[in-house]
């Protein structure tokens, strides 16, 4: 099969690996039929993130059961299914508390399971899943999603689950008023979760045209430009001389921090869900005088995942809009560098059985 | 009148200082009837914080209204009230919505108010209360509290308000389990706050006796000796191999919140009050990797005040037995140095006229 490899810094690769075969009671094979590349596979990419050596990479994905272990009873060949970025076990107390991504058993996709099997990585046109049934969830009634479907349904595998992680973290709820920080896939995510569970008032911070109309249509009532404390004068006058209720920070850096914790009233709440890979402090002192809550990392996206999926099916949310460029599987590279650039905020790509 | 007076590490004096009078319309003047030695006011008197000019301080007493402003509707002559740590104003964005240490008006006792005038501090005989419909909370139908009641009633200043704050802030409640590190005032009231909020199991952090003894009569179920790592693998020993829901760090030191951390099982909470002043840091990594919900800080005891009141006149709660020494006010500098070689938990400190 073809599947995507990272071999270092700006050095993305297709090639050909072997087809994924069961090794586990527990395992399934999926046939991709949408993946895509995450922020996060930027961090590498870049070389923020050393890659010690060549891997598989890509954690979003959504396809078809081809085949199943003896030991897997919730999902069958046939059925299309969500992969959530991380693969849980779903029986520790882990799983069980609804915190997947610590599962006992927890495995990436494009490294090594528990068993020492290698797992193959979601940019590819087959994947070996282990531990199905506390992995992935199936779409039940769909089989053949037409591109708008699909493409929300691929987001419920990782940025619309880490968006409402971030709205969650942050304490989002009716009558709330949320800032937003980050314009990207999870940051515009998080406006349609902080809109769904019924903030009053959701203020983005962008300073791109594209990505701003994209917040306002998904929720945000105000669009900020301005950054750090230049943020917080602007939030303050927005909101009438009070800062926010809560902010969701999704980029991950200092920066980015820092101007979300800025923007926070006294006794507020700040969500994270930036992977911190640009030396993010929480200055515990400011935590401390001004009561703010913090919350939030890694989301469990497999925890949300019913029920984003039950609205996205209801057509109630369209996540899938954060996709603005679809490429076949074998231009992943260029995939990477329209990410890198920002000149796609997220990018799908289709295995070319499967591209139109 | 006579107040206690700070003049630098280890020179606490017992002065005669003007009786305070009316400066603003919204003032009352209070005639102390117990006041008390709070943990942080170990920071100066050990000179871990600087003490830049001599300054009264003492910020937890109750007392008799003597008189009152023009201003003021809630309070009277003859009430008697509570105090708690800081001064708020009740009414700005802040004060509504329950962070009254975030107040816009927020001054302390024992230093300024925001039309300049001084505040006395709270070790004294008297005391000028700036703002007093905002501040003061009058305890109905009391008058002459025995010294039990007074004790619990001197609680509801700081320490039990603290307490409380801590296991709101870890999210604390029915069938939770909750490590709470600190067997001061503050971490004993924490312990007697998680069994108020209905925590399944609560294990205590002390290497005392007497304190040990006391937490186990406020609701510890367990109590554990070892400290940072041998604390958390203790722990998980007691909870069938996982780790707690909930933490309460009521220290302030880098160890306290390291091993308060190192309690938390993935998803949990740590509710923090311990004045940082040891270096303490939240490590981003951690919190992210672990999905661990850091909340807490300066508690608004005022906040909790009326709720907490009810169940201290109630009886239900006695958080009182956490002070194990009274002394006259003009001992003051004995109460300092018992509470800082831990010979008490808790000094209660009476003016002359009170003394019994």
């Amino acid at each position: 099969m073809r599947a995507v490899v990272i071999h270092g810094p700006r050095d993305i690769r297709v090639e050909d690996r072997p087809d994924p075969t069961l090794h586990a009671p527990g395992d399934a094979i999926v046939r991709v039929v949408a993946a895509c590349v995450c922020g996060s596979d930027l961090w590498p990419y870049r070389g923020v993130r050393p890659t010690a050596d060549p891997h598989p990479i890509g954690h979003e994905f959504v396809g078809v059961v081809e085949a199943v272990g003896d030991g897997v009873t919730s999902v069958s060949a046939g059925d299309f299914v969500v992969a959530p970025w991380a693969v849980s076990c779903g029986v520790c107390p882990q799983c069980l508390n609804g915190v997947q991504v610590a599962c006992d058993r927890r495995a990436s996709w494009g490294g090594t399971d528990d068993l020492g099997f290698p797992v193959d990585g979601g940019q590819g046109e087959r994947v070996r899943v282990p531990m199905a049934d506390g992995t992935l969830v199936p779409v039940a009634g769909v089989t053949d999603p037409d591109e708008p479907l699909l493409k929300s349904l691929l987001t419920l595998s990782d940025v619309m689950g880490t968006g409402h992680h971030a709205a969650l973290a942050a304490r989002v709820g009716p009558g709330r008023s949320v800032v937003v920080v980050g314009d990207g896939a999870v940051g515009l995510c998080g406006i349609l979760a902080a809109r769904r569970l019924g903030a009053e008032r959701i203020i983005a911070m962008s300073r791109h045209t594209d990505r701003a109309e994209l917040a306002r249509r998904f929720g945000a009532t105000d669009v900020v430009a301005e950054r750090g404390k230049a943020a917080a004068a602007a939030v303050r006058g927005l909101l009438g001389g009070v800062l926010a209720d809560s902010a969701l920070e999704c980029v991950g850096t200092s920066e980015s921090m820092d101007q979300a914790l800025r923007c926070v009233r006294p006794g507020g709440s700040l969500g994270f869900v930036g992977v911190p890979a640009g030396g993010a402090e929480l200055p515990i002192g400011v935590l401390f005088s001004k009561n703010i809550a913090v919350a939030g990392g890694a989301a469990s996206t497999r925890a949300y995942l019913p029920e984003l999926l039950e609205d996205v099916l209801a057509g109630s949310i369209a996540p899938g809009l954060v996709f603005d460029a679809v490429m076949p599987l074998e231009d992943a590279a260029k995939a990477y560098a329209a990410m890198d650039e920002r000149r796609a905020i997220k990018v799908m790509l289709r295995p070319s059985g499967e591209a139109r």
